[in-house]
């Protein structure tokens, strides 16, 4: 399994705090505990050449993950749109927390995908609602982050295919923070934590969902729909 | 309640045969059957000045019918960017037909909504998947029509939040043909039959699953989110 | 339409709180804010001849509220199924608070239906999570009830075909707390608050959401299906 | 993985078609390609003490294929309680045609579950719906049966959680004959095909679909639900 890590890497480059949190930036950090498991991991950055996402990178990827906060919109429209096809076309996507706000993921969901947020240093319990699911394997029945940002309800989605985790938030807001997407020949999972101030990507249990999440998402040998014009394969009388 | 029945118009012009079946057009036969309900209805045309949709229209408008066919790339990205975001705001949406490749309703899936399709002058008989639906009110177990155009799967959609007509046909293909979908805070409901060459709108069956899916589709005084930076509810120690 | 509002009315007689708060029952409570809408509302409680739910109270039923705590298991069997029976043939039923563990429910969703819970003078706020449902409808963002019992998750009920709600408690959980399921010809809405040590119908926001769920379950005119051995409705060529 | 195959074992004693078609039993057939893949088989049938389902047995077995059809009332209320719980508890379930109207799926699924028949020797052609699920691994865009039972909508089921094929059949009927469910801790797939007097269970493609199925319902080591009374997990203030 191909997967890409892709990152915006603009606050680990402005910020010293994400800096030292994130010292080889939260593409680094992810990049990090997914090759402990057993797959192809590289990495790709807002700055690059075409953003690191060429054609070559795109195609021969199974799963992408994406994190992008502040530059979304210095996203190209054609990359947008070539990643948005390859996930239609078969390619895995995990979506995780200000990526809700990407332009691969508006695309994919067709709304707003807007949400309340606040940064306060609260704490966060992820609640497990679907406990048959793989992307909960190994995991208790909920997860704690000490320190979080918020993101409230109402979130702009439509509905999840499967909810998986609920948050809840010191503050008063729930959240649906663990959600699974089918689009075309491709599998989406949105999983909310991760504020880049925050060291919520060393967190284990953040990064065994992370894990389970690419494993979901990665297609198998499924079948191909063919569109277009089709030959009746029964006798059609008229 | 105030309907906007959108119509691209060309087919009618240039088809002698959809002449004569929809001499006021598809638009105006749609019209036709909606005013019998208790609605206040108008018509919107491709060839209109922002083809008939002006903010006015738009605003006013509880739901917006749509067929389209052969021109859909003619509709301006700018008028197809504002219908989304009027269904996004709370606009019901019913998409007819070949409506399914319309710009508007491929941003708000974010799939290619592509099929398999086939004209054969062949058999359709859409069978009732889900009889709790108020949509199929008043209609049997399936309703038959005796040619249409053939839609088969796999037809490229997200999974609808509900499934309510399945169709047969007699060139031996299925497609999901009643679906509703719910996007921001509108709701939608694809329809598929309606060829330009058959005259599918003057089946009272298909007419009446029509005006049932208008007043599905049209939005109640439910609560309008709010978005963005939110205060906490509750005091946060930290 | 003919709404049936179902108690076991034994808290009321057994705790002086309870009877305070509802000195005609919970039923004559629920009974008596429906009444300001266009339904006729009549109650039926545990310890009448049947439960109160004779073959001609049911049949004429066009919804049923059910509320139950303690005795759950004094429902006879017999009347369970039947219950159950209307709802496949089309019946609503409204599902509220510790009804989760009727018999009723449990025979109908096909799971536990077990729940965390607690009782202690907590805050609950209820956020909305589907702003296009009807069930919503003239009620803000969320409810707040200053003191509820705790309903946590998991909840061991099947993915609902629709989440309305979703509650935050001041204790660290949370709980899909508003969830509609559609079974044979009947549609189902589960709502958790309603504690009996606490005036939670007397709640205006709570009231709109049950006369709003009394409304949607409410059966319409859609398809009997056939069931059983079934002729073609084409030639088979063998 | 343990798997034990679960049948009826009547029609193969009464019927020297069947017996034919499936010397073995059709446990036996599908035994025998489930051996094909790494996992250990067993088969338990009706007339075995406890219908070969100690609480051994089921304790043991990861998955539990079900096939029946004649002798659903023979099976004991107190067994299809332990397989539902099993069910509930984790264990996988692979529900085969006729066994709709097992009891274990009809107490699972909290429906009727019925659906029209007919046994016409007719064409049967199952189109994928959902081609990005595991399930469909390994198979083309549809599987052909020359000769099959005829199951017709209204199926009568909750609306499944995932639905994976559509089947057309010559007669003119529409069925939803692949469908997945979550219940409990444990994951149910549905697959329509196999009436016994056709060598369905010796298409190629069938076997893979029950083989996809064994390994998609097979489950994980996902969170165990503690439920009950449940101290605060934060400091209420009342």
């Amino acid at each position: 399994m191909n997967v890409v890590v892709w990152n915006e890497n603009r606050h680990e480059k402005s910020n010293e705090t994400v800096a030292e949190i994130y010292p080889h930036g939260i593409h680094g950090a992810i990049a990090g505990f997914l090759e402990e498991e057993n797959v192809s991991v590289t990495t790709a950055t807002l700055d690059e050449e075409e953003h690191g996402l060429t054609d070559e990178v795109l195609n021969n990827a199974d799963v992408l993950v994406w994190w992008g906060h502040m530059a979304h919109e210095e996203v190209s429209e054609e990359i947008a749109e070539k990643v948005k096809q390859r996930v239609l076309d078969g390619m895995g996507l995990v979506v995780l927390h200000s990526a809700h706000f990407s332009k691969v993921f508006k695309k994919l969901m067709g709304t707003s995908c807007d949400l309340k947020w606040r940064e306060a240093d609260e704490k966060e319990r992820m609640w497990v609602v679907d406990p048959t699911h793989p992307i909960t394997e190994g995991i208790g029945e909920y997860i704690e982050l000490e320190k979080e940002e918020m993101y409230g309800e109402h979130f702009d989605i439509p509905a999840p295919d499967e909810l998986v985790f609920v948050s809840w938030f010191e503050g008063g807001e729930v959240f649906r923070s663990g959600a699974t997407f089918k689009r075309g020949k491709g599998r989406i999972f949105y999983f909310r934590p991760g504020h880049e101030t925050y060291p919520t990507y060393h967190n284990k249990e953040v990064q065994t969902v992370i894990k389970n999440g690419v494993k979901w998402v990665n297609s198998t040998n499924t079948p191909t729909p063919v569109y277009g014009n089709a030959k009746p394969l029964e006798t059609i009388n008229n």
